[in-house]
C-alpha cells in the first residue's frame, strides 16, 4: 500500500497521445506526482516509444484523422510490449467521428483501464444519456451496473469519474467518496486522472487495486487542493492541484481515503 | 440585464476552432464563467458538433490549411443551423496566408462578430497600421471609424480591444473603459474574450447589446483581478483572471461598468 | 550589461515552431521578460514571418513529418535574413524519428545557438548517455567536453541546462551557478528558456556574451521565484517564474550572478 513512494522510485515514463487542450496540463501533473511525462502523436515514432515507455494513454479529446493511425500504432506496440495502455474516451457520445474511432481502438488494441465520466462510459456501455459536448451531462441510469457492463464488455478496469468514482474489473466495484466541486470547473481534470491512472498502472499487476488507489490518491489531492479555496477560485485551484500532486504521500492517501467496495 | 445570469443557467456549449497556444487557457476561461467549451479542429465532426452547440469561435491563431478546411465546413454549418459565429482574426496583417485565409472565411461565412485588437481590425478596414506580429502594435487611425467601417463591410458586430474597448453595429458605437494593463502581458487574453463574446451570443438576438455586455464583463473580471496585483504579477494574474470570471455577477458588472454609446 | 533593458527597449518578435505541450507556457514567459512571442508551424507563412521577426526558435517536442517541413523552410529563411536561429533538440536521443529530423535541421539550417539538457547535448556530442524520454536523465560523461565538442562541431553557441548551466562557443566555457531544483519539476522550463535565449540574441552579435546573459538573467528569475517556495509547489512556481520574469532586471541579475569562465 506504498504506491506513491514506488511509483516515485520507479518515476515511470509515461507516453500520452493526448490533445492540445490539456497536453501542458498532464505533462506538469504527471511531473507533480513522480511519473516521466512524453507527449507525441508522431506515428513515426510510436513503435520506438512504447519500446522504452512504461505506459501508453490515448486520450480523443481534439482527435485528427493522422492522430487516430499514431494511436493504433503506438496501442499495438503498447500490447506487443506488454505494457498498460488506459483509454479516455473525451466525449465519445457527442459525434460519429467520436464514436467510431473508439471503436476502432477498441477493436484494434487491449486496454488495461477505460476512464471516463458518467456520458461517457455510459455511451461505452450502450446506455442513453443526455451527455453536453465533453462534459458529463446528466442521466438517470444506474452507475454500478453501467460501469461493471462495460468493464465485463471490454475485459478491462472501467473507472468513472464523478462525484462518487466507480471502479470496476467486471466483477468487483470500488467506490471513491473523495473528491472536490472544483474537478468540473477546471478543463482537463479527468484527462491528467486517465494519465495518472497509467502511470500507477505500471508498478505492477493488480490492475483493479492500483487504478483503485490511482483514483483515491488523485481524488485526496484535489479534495486537499480545494478544502482552502472558494468555489469560484477555479484559476487557483488549477495551480493548487498540482502543489497536492506533489505534496500528497501514502500515508495522507491512508488517512483520508473513503473507498467501499461491493 | 442579468446576462451572465443568463449564461450561467443556459451554461451554452462553445465550439471552438482554436490554436494550440491559448485552447488551454480558453477552455478554462469559458468554464470559468459559466459555459461549456468544446475544441475540435477535425473536419469529420464539424456539421454534428455545430448542430449540438450554441455558438462557434473560429480563431486564426496558428493556422495549418487542414484547419482552413475544416473552419469552413464548421462556419457553413453553424449558418445552417443558425447559431452565432464570431471571428477572432489573429495577427491577420502579419502574413499573406493569414490574410487570404480571413477573406476566404469572410466571403464564405456570415459572422456574427468579429473581434480583433486595433492591428487587426484596421487591416480588415483597409487602414494602414504598425502591427506587430500578433499584437496590437500602433498606428494613428480614429478607432471609432475604423470598427463602424468594419462592422459596416461584413455587417456584423465588431469590437476593437484595447485600453478603451470599441464596438459598433455599423451604426452606434460602444465605448468601454474597463480593464487592466495586465491583459496584453498575457497570451490568450484577447482569444479568450473572442470566446466569452461566443458564449453571450448564444443567450438571444440583441447582438450587439450581448456584444457589449461580454466586453464589459471581461473588462471588469480583469479590472478585478489586476487591481490588488504589481504590474510585473503576470503569472498571477493568469491565474486570478478566471478566478474573476467565475467570482463576478451582473450586481458587480452594473456597479463597475464605464460604458458610453455614441 | 545592460540586456534586459535592452531587450524590453526593443521588445523583439520571436517566432517559435513548437510543441503543443509549451506554446502557451513559452509565449506568456516571452511577453513577461519583455519579448513579442509568435507561434506558427504554417509552411505557407515561414518566409514572411522570417523577414518581419528579430528571432527564430525551434523545438522539436512533439514533432509531425509536416511541421519538419515548415522548419526547414523557416530556417533557411531566417538564414536569409540573417537573424538569430535557435534550436531545442527535445528528447533528441529517445527515437530514431528525432535523431533524424535533428541531423537534417542540422544540415540545411546554420543554428546561432543549440540549447538542451545533459541527454540531448550529449547525444549531438556522441557520447552514449542515460537519458530518459525528454528528460536529462543521468550519465556519467565530462559536460564541459561535451559542450565544447558541440559548439566546435556544429560551429555555434551551446547551451547544456542542469543544476550548473555550460555554455561555450567551442572555445571558451562559461558556467552559471544559478537557478533551482523546482526547475526540472516543470514541463517546458528547458523550452522557454530556449526561446528566451532567441530573444536575448536579437540584440547584438556577441552571441556567446548574449547567451550566457540570457541562461544567468532565466536561472535568476527561477532562483527568485523558488527562494519563497517549498520543494512540492510545482504549480506556484509555474506562476511564480512568469511573475519573477517579469520582475528581474539588469541590477538583480548583476548582484546574484555567479558566472565563472574557463
Amino acid at each position: 500500500m506504498n504506491y506513491i513512494e514506488q511509483l516515485r522510485q520507479k518515476n515511470p515514463l509515461v507516453h500520452n497521445i493526448t490533445n492540445i487542450v490539456v497536453a501542458n496540463y498532464v505533462a506538469n501533473g504527471l511531473l507533480s506526482i513522480g511519473a516521466s511525462p512524453l507527449m507525441s502523436n508522431a506515428i513515426e515514432e510510436m513503435d520506438e516509444l512504447e519500446s522504452i515507455c512504461q505506459a501508453l494513454v490515448i486520450n480523443i479529446g481534439t482527435l485528427t484523422s493522422e492522430q487516430v493511425k499514431a494511436m493504433i500504432e503506438a496501442g499495438k506496440s503498447a500490447n506487443k510490449y506488454n505494457i498498460p495502455v488506459v483509454l479516455d474516451p473525451v466525449g465519445v457520445g457527442a459525434t460519429t467521428f467520436r464514436q467510431k474511432t473508439v471503436q476502432k481502438l477498441l477493436n484494434e488494441i487491449k486496454f488495461t483501464a477505460i476512464r471516463g465520466n458518467a456520458g461517457e462510459i455510459a455511451h461505452l456501455a450502450g446506455v442513453v444519456w443526455n451527455a453536453k459536448g465533453v462534459d458529463a451531462g446528466s442521466g438517470s441510469g444506474d452507475l454500478e451496473e453501467i460501469v461493471k457492463t462495460v468493464a465485463q464488455k471490454y475485459d478491462c478496469i472501467v473507472a468513472l469519474s464523478g462525484k462518487i468514482d466507480y471502479i470496476s474489473d467486471g466483477q468487483k466495484i470500488a467506490k471513491i467518496d473523495n473528491g472536490t466541486p472544483l474537478f468540473p470547473k477546471i478543463t482537463g481534470s479527468g484527462c491528467l486522472l486517465s494519465a495518472v491512472i497509467g502511470a500507477f498502472l505500471s508498478l505492477d499487476d493488480d490492475n483493479l487495486t492500483l487504478c483503485v488507489n490511482a483514483c483515491t490518491s488523485y481524488a485526496i489531492a484535489g479534495q486537499k487542493a480545494g478544502e482552502k479555496l472558494k468555489d469560484y477560485e477555479t484559476g487557483q485551484f488549477y495551480v493548487s492541484l498540482l502543489d497536492n500532486l506533489a505534496l500528497i504521500d501514502d500515508e495522507i492517501v491512508r488517512k483520508y481515503a473513503k473507498v467501499s467496495y461491493e
